[in-house]
């Protein structure tokens, strides 16, 4: 399949992600079309002009965009449509229901996370669930906070698709004077970054939480990447180099950014939180909270080596504590 | 030549990290012969019993300490001598007119630079000029800021030395319980990775005094990561993973921490400071500055393409515009 030459584009979610994609989107490319599940979200952004609850300060011009609450309407209307929710949530939304087919669309998944307990990629839901042939599946990756997209902070994405054509014509849609874009063919690898960067986030908040220092979480990132690499060679063995902006870059910016919600999410954890008041008082779900079990329970039958994502898994779900499991750690780091 | 049972332990230099490594091999060895060239240093610390000028809060049992401003007898007096003097002052310290050999003695280089204008690297000057054979010489390396091994924050240290029996045995110098040591063979890689990781802390420093944002420093880095990995294995072609800590590591903490002053001195540089008027305001030396010259004009021989290195280059010896030396420097990276 090609993309059509001027496609229609339609975006799904309501979060800052979802706007700081609208906005690139709608930079060059004139019109989308926005499916937001909450109507009154959709009444006030028309009014104000921009999003109200998520980089607030990102003005549009709403002539370019057609609001909508009905997900049929939007996927009906548009040939690549780029999802950027919860992985969590991704289930509710995309569901049996669905009158319309997505077997003939470009589906682009900027969800950094797998679908809980089934532990599938996105890439993979879509191939499975809703026949979408895997060269109409592009993944977004690369270090990118939205917050840095409203401020029109340069930044790169890359775009990974098994049809690099596919994967070129939806970049060309995200550039402009601030977004630089490669593409890629490593699908896999880049979604299982995306969902073990943030789960080292939330190591990395842990440990920052619990008063390690810079040295502490220089050495653990080191060996983040590496743990990285070596779950990526296993799972899905080509030719990649994790040092590429993907993959390291992806890790550094949630390991070190205040921005990153998986590294707040962590750090309450390392103060003490318990799992279910650090996600009460932030209001919003770590990514990695899912993803850590999910790579535990993929690696049951790769058993690659992964000291620092059992860490995290042991502290979430076995209720081991903090102290404790990231002082037996610091013995398997070096 | 092994290292004999109970070294006696000889430190030169009265900086910050001289202090760290004062503190961490009195932590367990005893007694150290320390040589401070101020001689109004040695006296005040006596007194204070600390660094008056560094690390201040870190109290040292002065029985532990023999003061120095003689370099011949802390040598004459010394199994193992660490060195921890900035780079540039190394030749005014170590001259020609020393009156005992260092020739017997074994060689701990815990100074992250290169000898201006020679381009030698730590090691290489004490081999050449000293006749220390390489297998007495020790580099230390890995990401630790003195600030924090003052206040005991667990910290990862690399000795590097072709012989690896020294370099254990010298690790072990250094070990306490916030100190965790690695050996490795690669001398060559973890010096030029020293010198990098400052050339590279400059060029962050020198982006994020442009105003770039957290999503282009990680792509700065996972670019640095690879540029470095290309110049080593040029330089020097072993089998060796840039992604350890003593590489890696040592890279992020450097380029990400408050406390490096090679990136300081870049963020300067970004802002619009001279290079005079930045090293003045800042009353002390950045290492990378020394280092970008070094490498860059080792690298006329080896014609790695190393896009960061040369842009710090341009800007602080070319004079080129910051601004538009790193926007050009943007469409080199990915």
């Amino acid at each position: 399949m090609e993309i059509v030459e001027k496609p229609r584009i339609g975006v799904v979610g309501g979060g800052s992600w979802a706007t700081a994609i609208a906005k690139m989107l709608t930079e060059n490319n004139g019109h989308i079309n926005w499916f937001m599940r909450n109507i009154e979200s959709i009444k006030a952004f028309k009014v104000l002009k921009h999003n109200p609850r998520y980089l607030c300060g990102v003005d549009f011009d709403i002539d370019k965009i057609s609001f909508s609450d009905d997900l049929d309407w939007v996927i009906m209307n548009s040939d690549v449509i780029v999802f950027a929710i919860p992985s969590a949530f991704l289930q509710n939304v995309v569901t049996p229901r669905l009158q319309v087919s997505l077997k003939d669309k470009i589906i682009v998944s900027a969800i950094k996370g797998m679908i809980p307990d089934e532990n599938l990629l996105i890439g993979e839901f879509f191939h499975q669930k809703y026949e979408v042939p895997l060269g109409q599946i592009v993944i977004i990756s690369g270090p990118c906070h939205a917050e840095e997209i409203a401020l029109e902070r340069l930044s790169y994405l890359t775009f990974s698709s098994e049809n690099l054509r596919v994967a070129r014509a939806v970049a060309q849609l995200f550039e402009c004077f601030y977004v630089k874009t490669t593409i890629s063919d490593d699908i896999y690898g880049a979604e299982y970054a995306a969902v073990l960067k943030n789960v080292f986030a939330i190591a990395s908040g842990i440990c920052h939480g619990l008063r390690y220092g810079d040295n502490f979480q220089a050495v653990l990132v080191a060996n983040a990447i590496q743990e990285m690499e070596r779950f990526v060679n296993a799972v899905h063995p080509i030719q990649r180099d994790i040092k590429f902006s993907a993959y390291l870059g992806d890790l550094l910016v949630t390991a070190y950014s205040q921005f990153s919600r998986n590294r707040t999410f962590g750090t309450m954890i390392g103060k003490g939180y318990s799992v279910k008041s650090a996600q009460m008082e932030m209001l919003m779900v770590a990514e990695g909270y899912f993803g850590v079990k999910g790579i535990h329970e993929i690696n049951q039958q790769y058993k690659v080596h992964m000291p620092i994502t059992e860490a995290v898994y042991n502290i979430l779900y076995e209720r081991i504590s903090p102290t404790m499991e990231i002082r037996l750690l610091t013995d398997e780091l070096r």
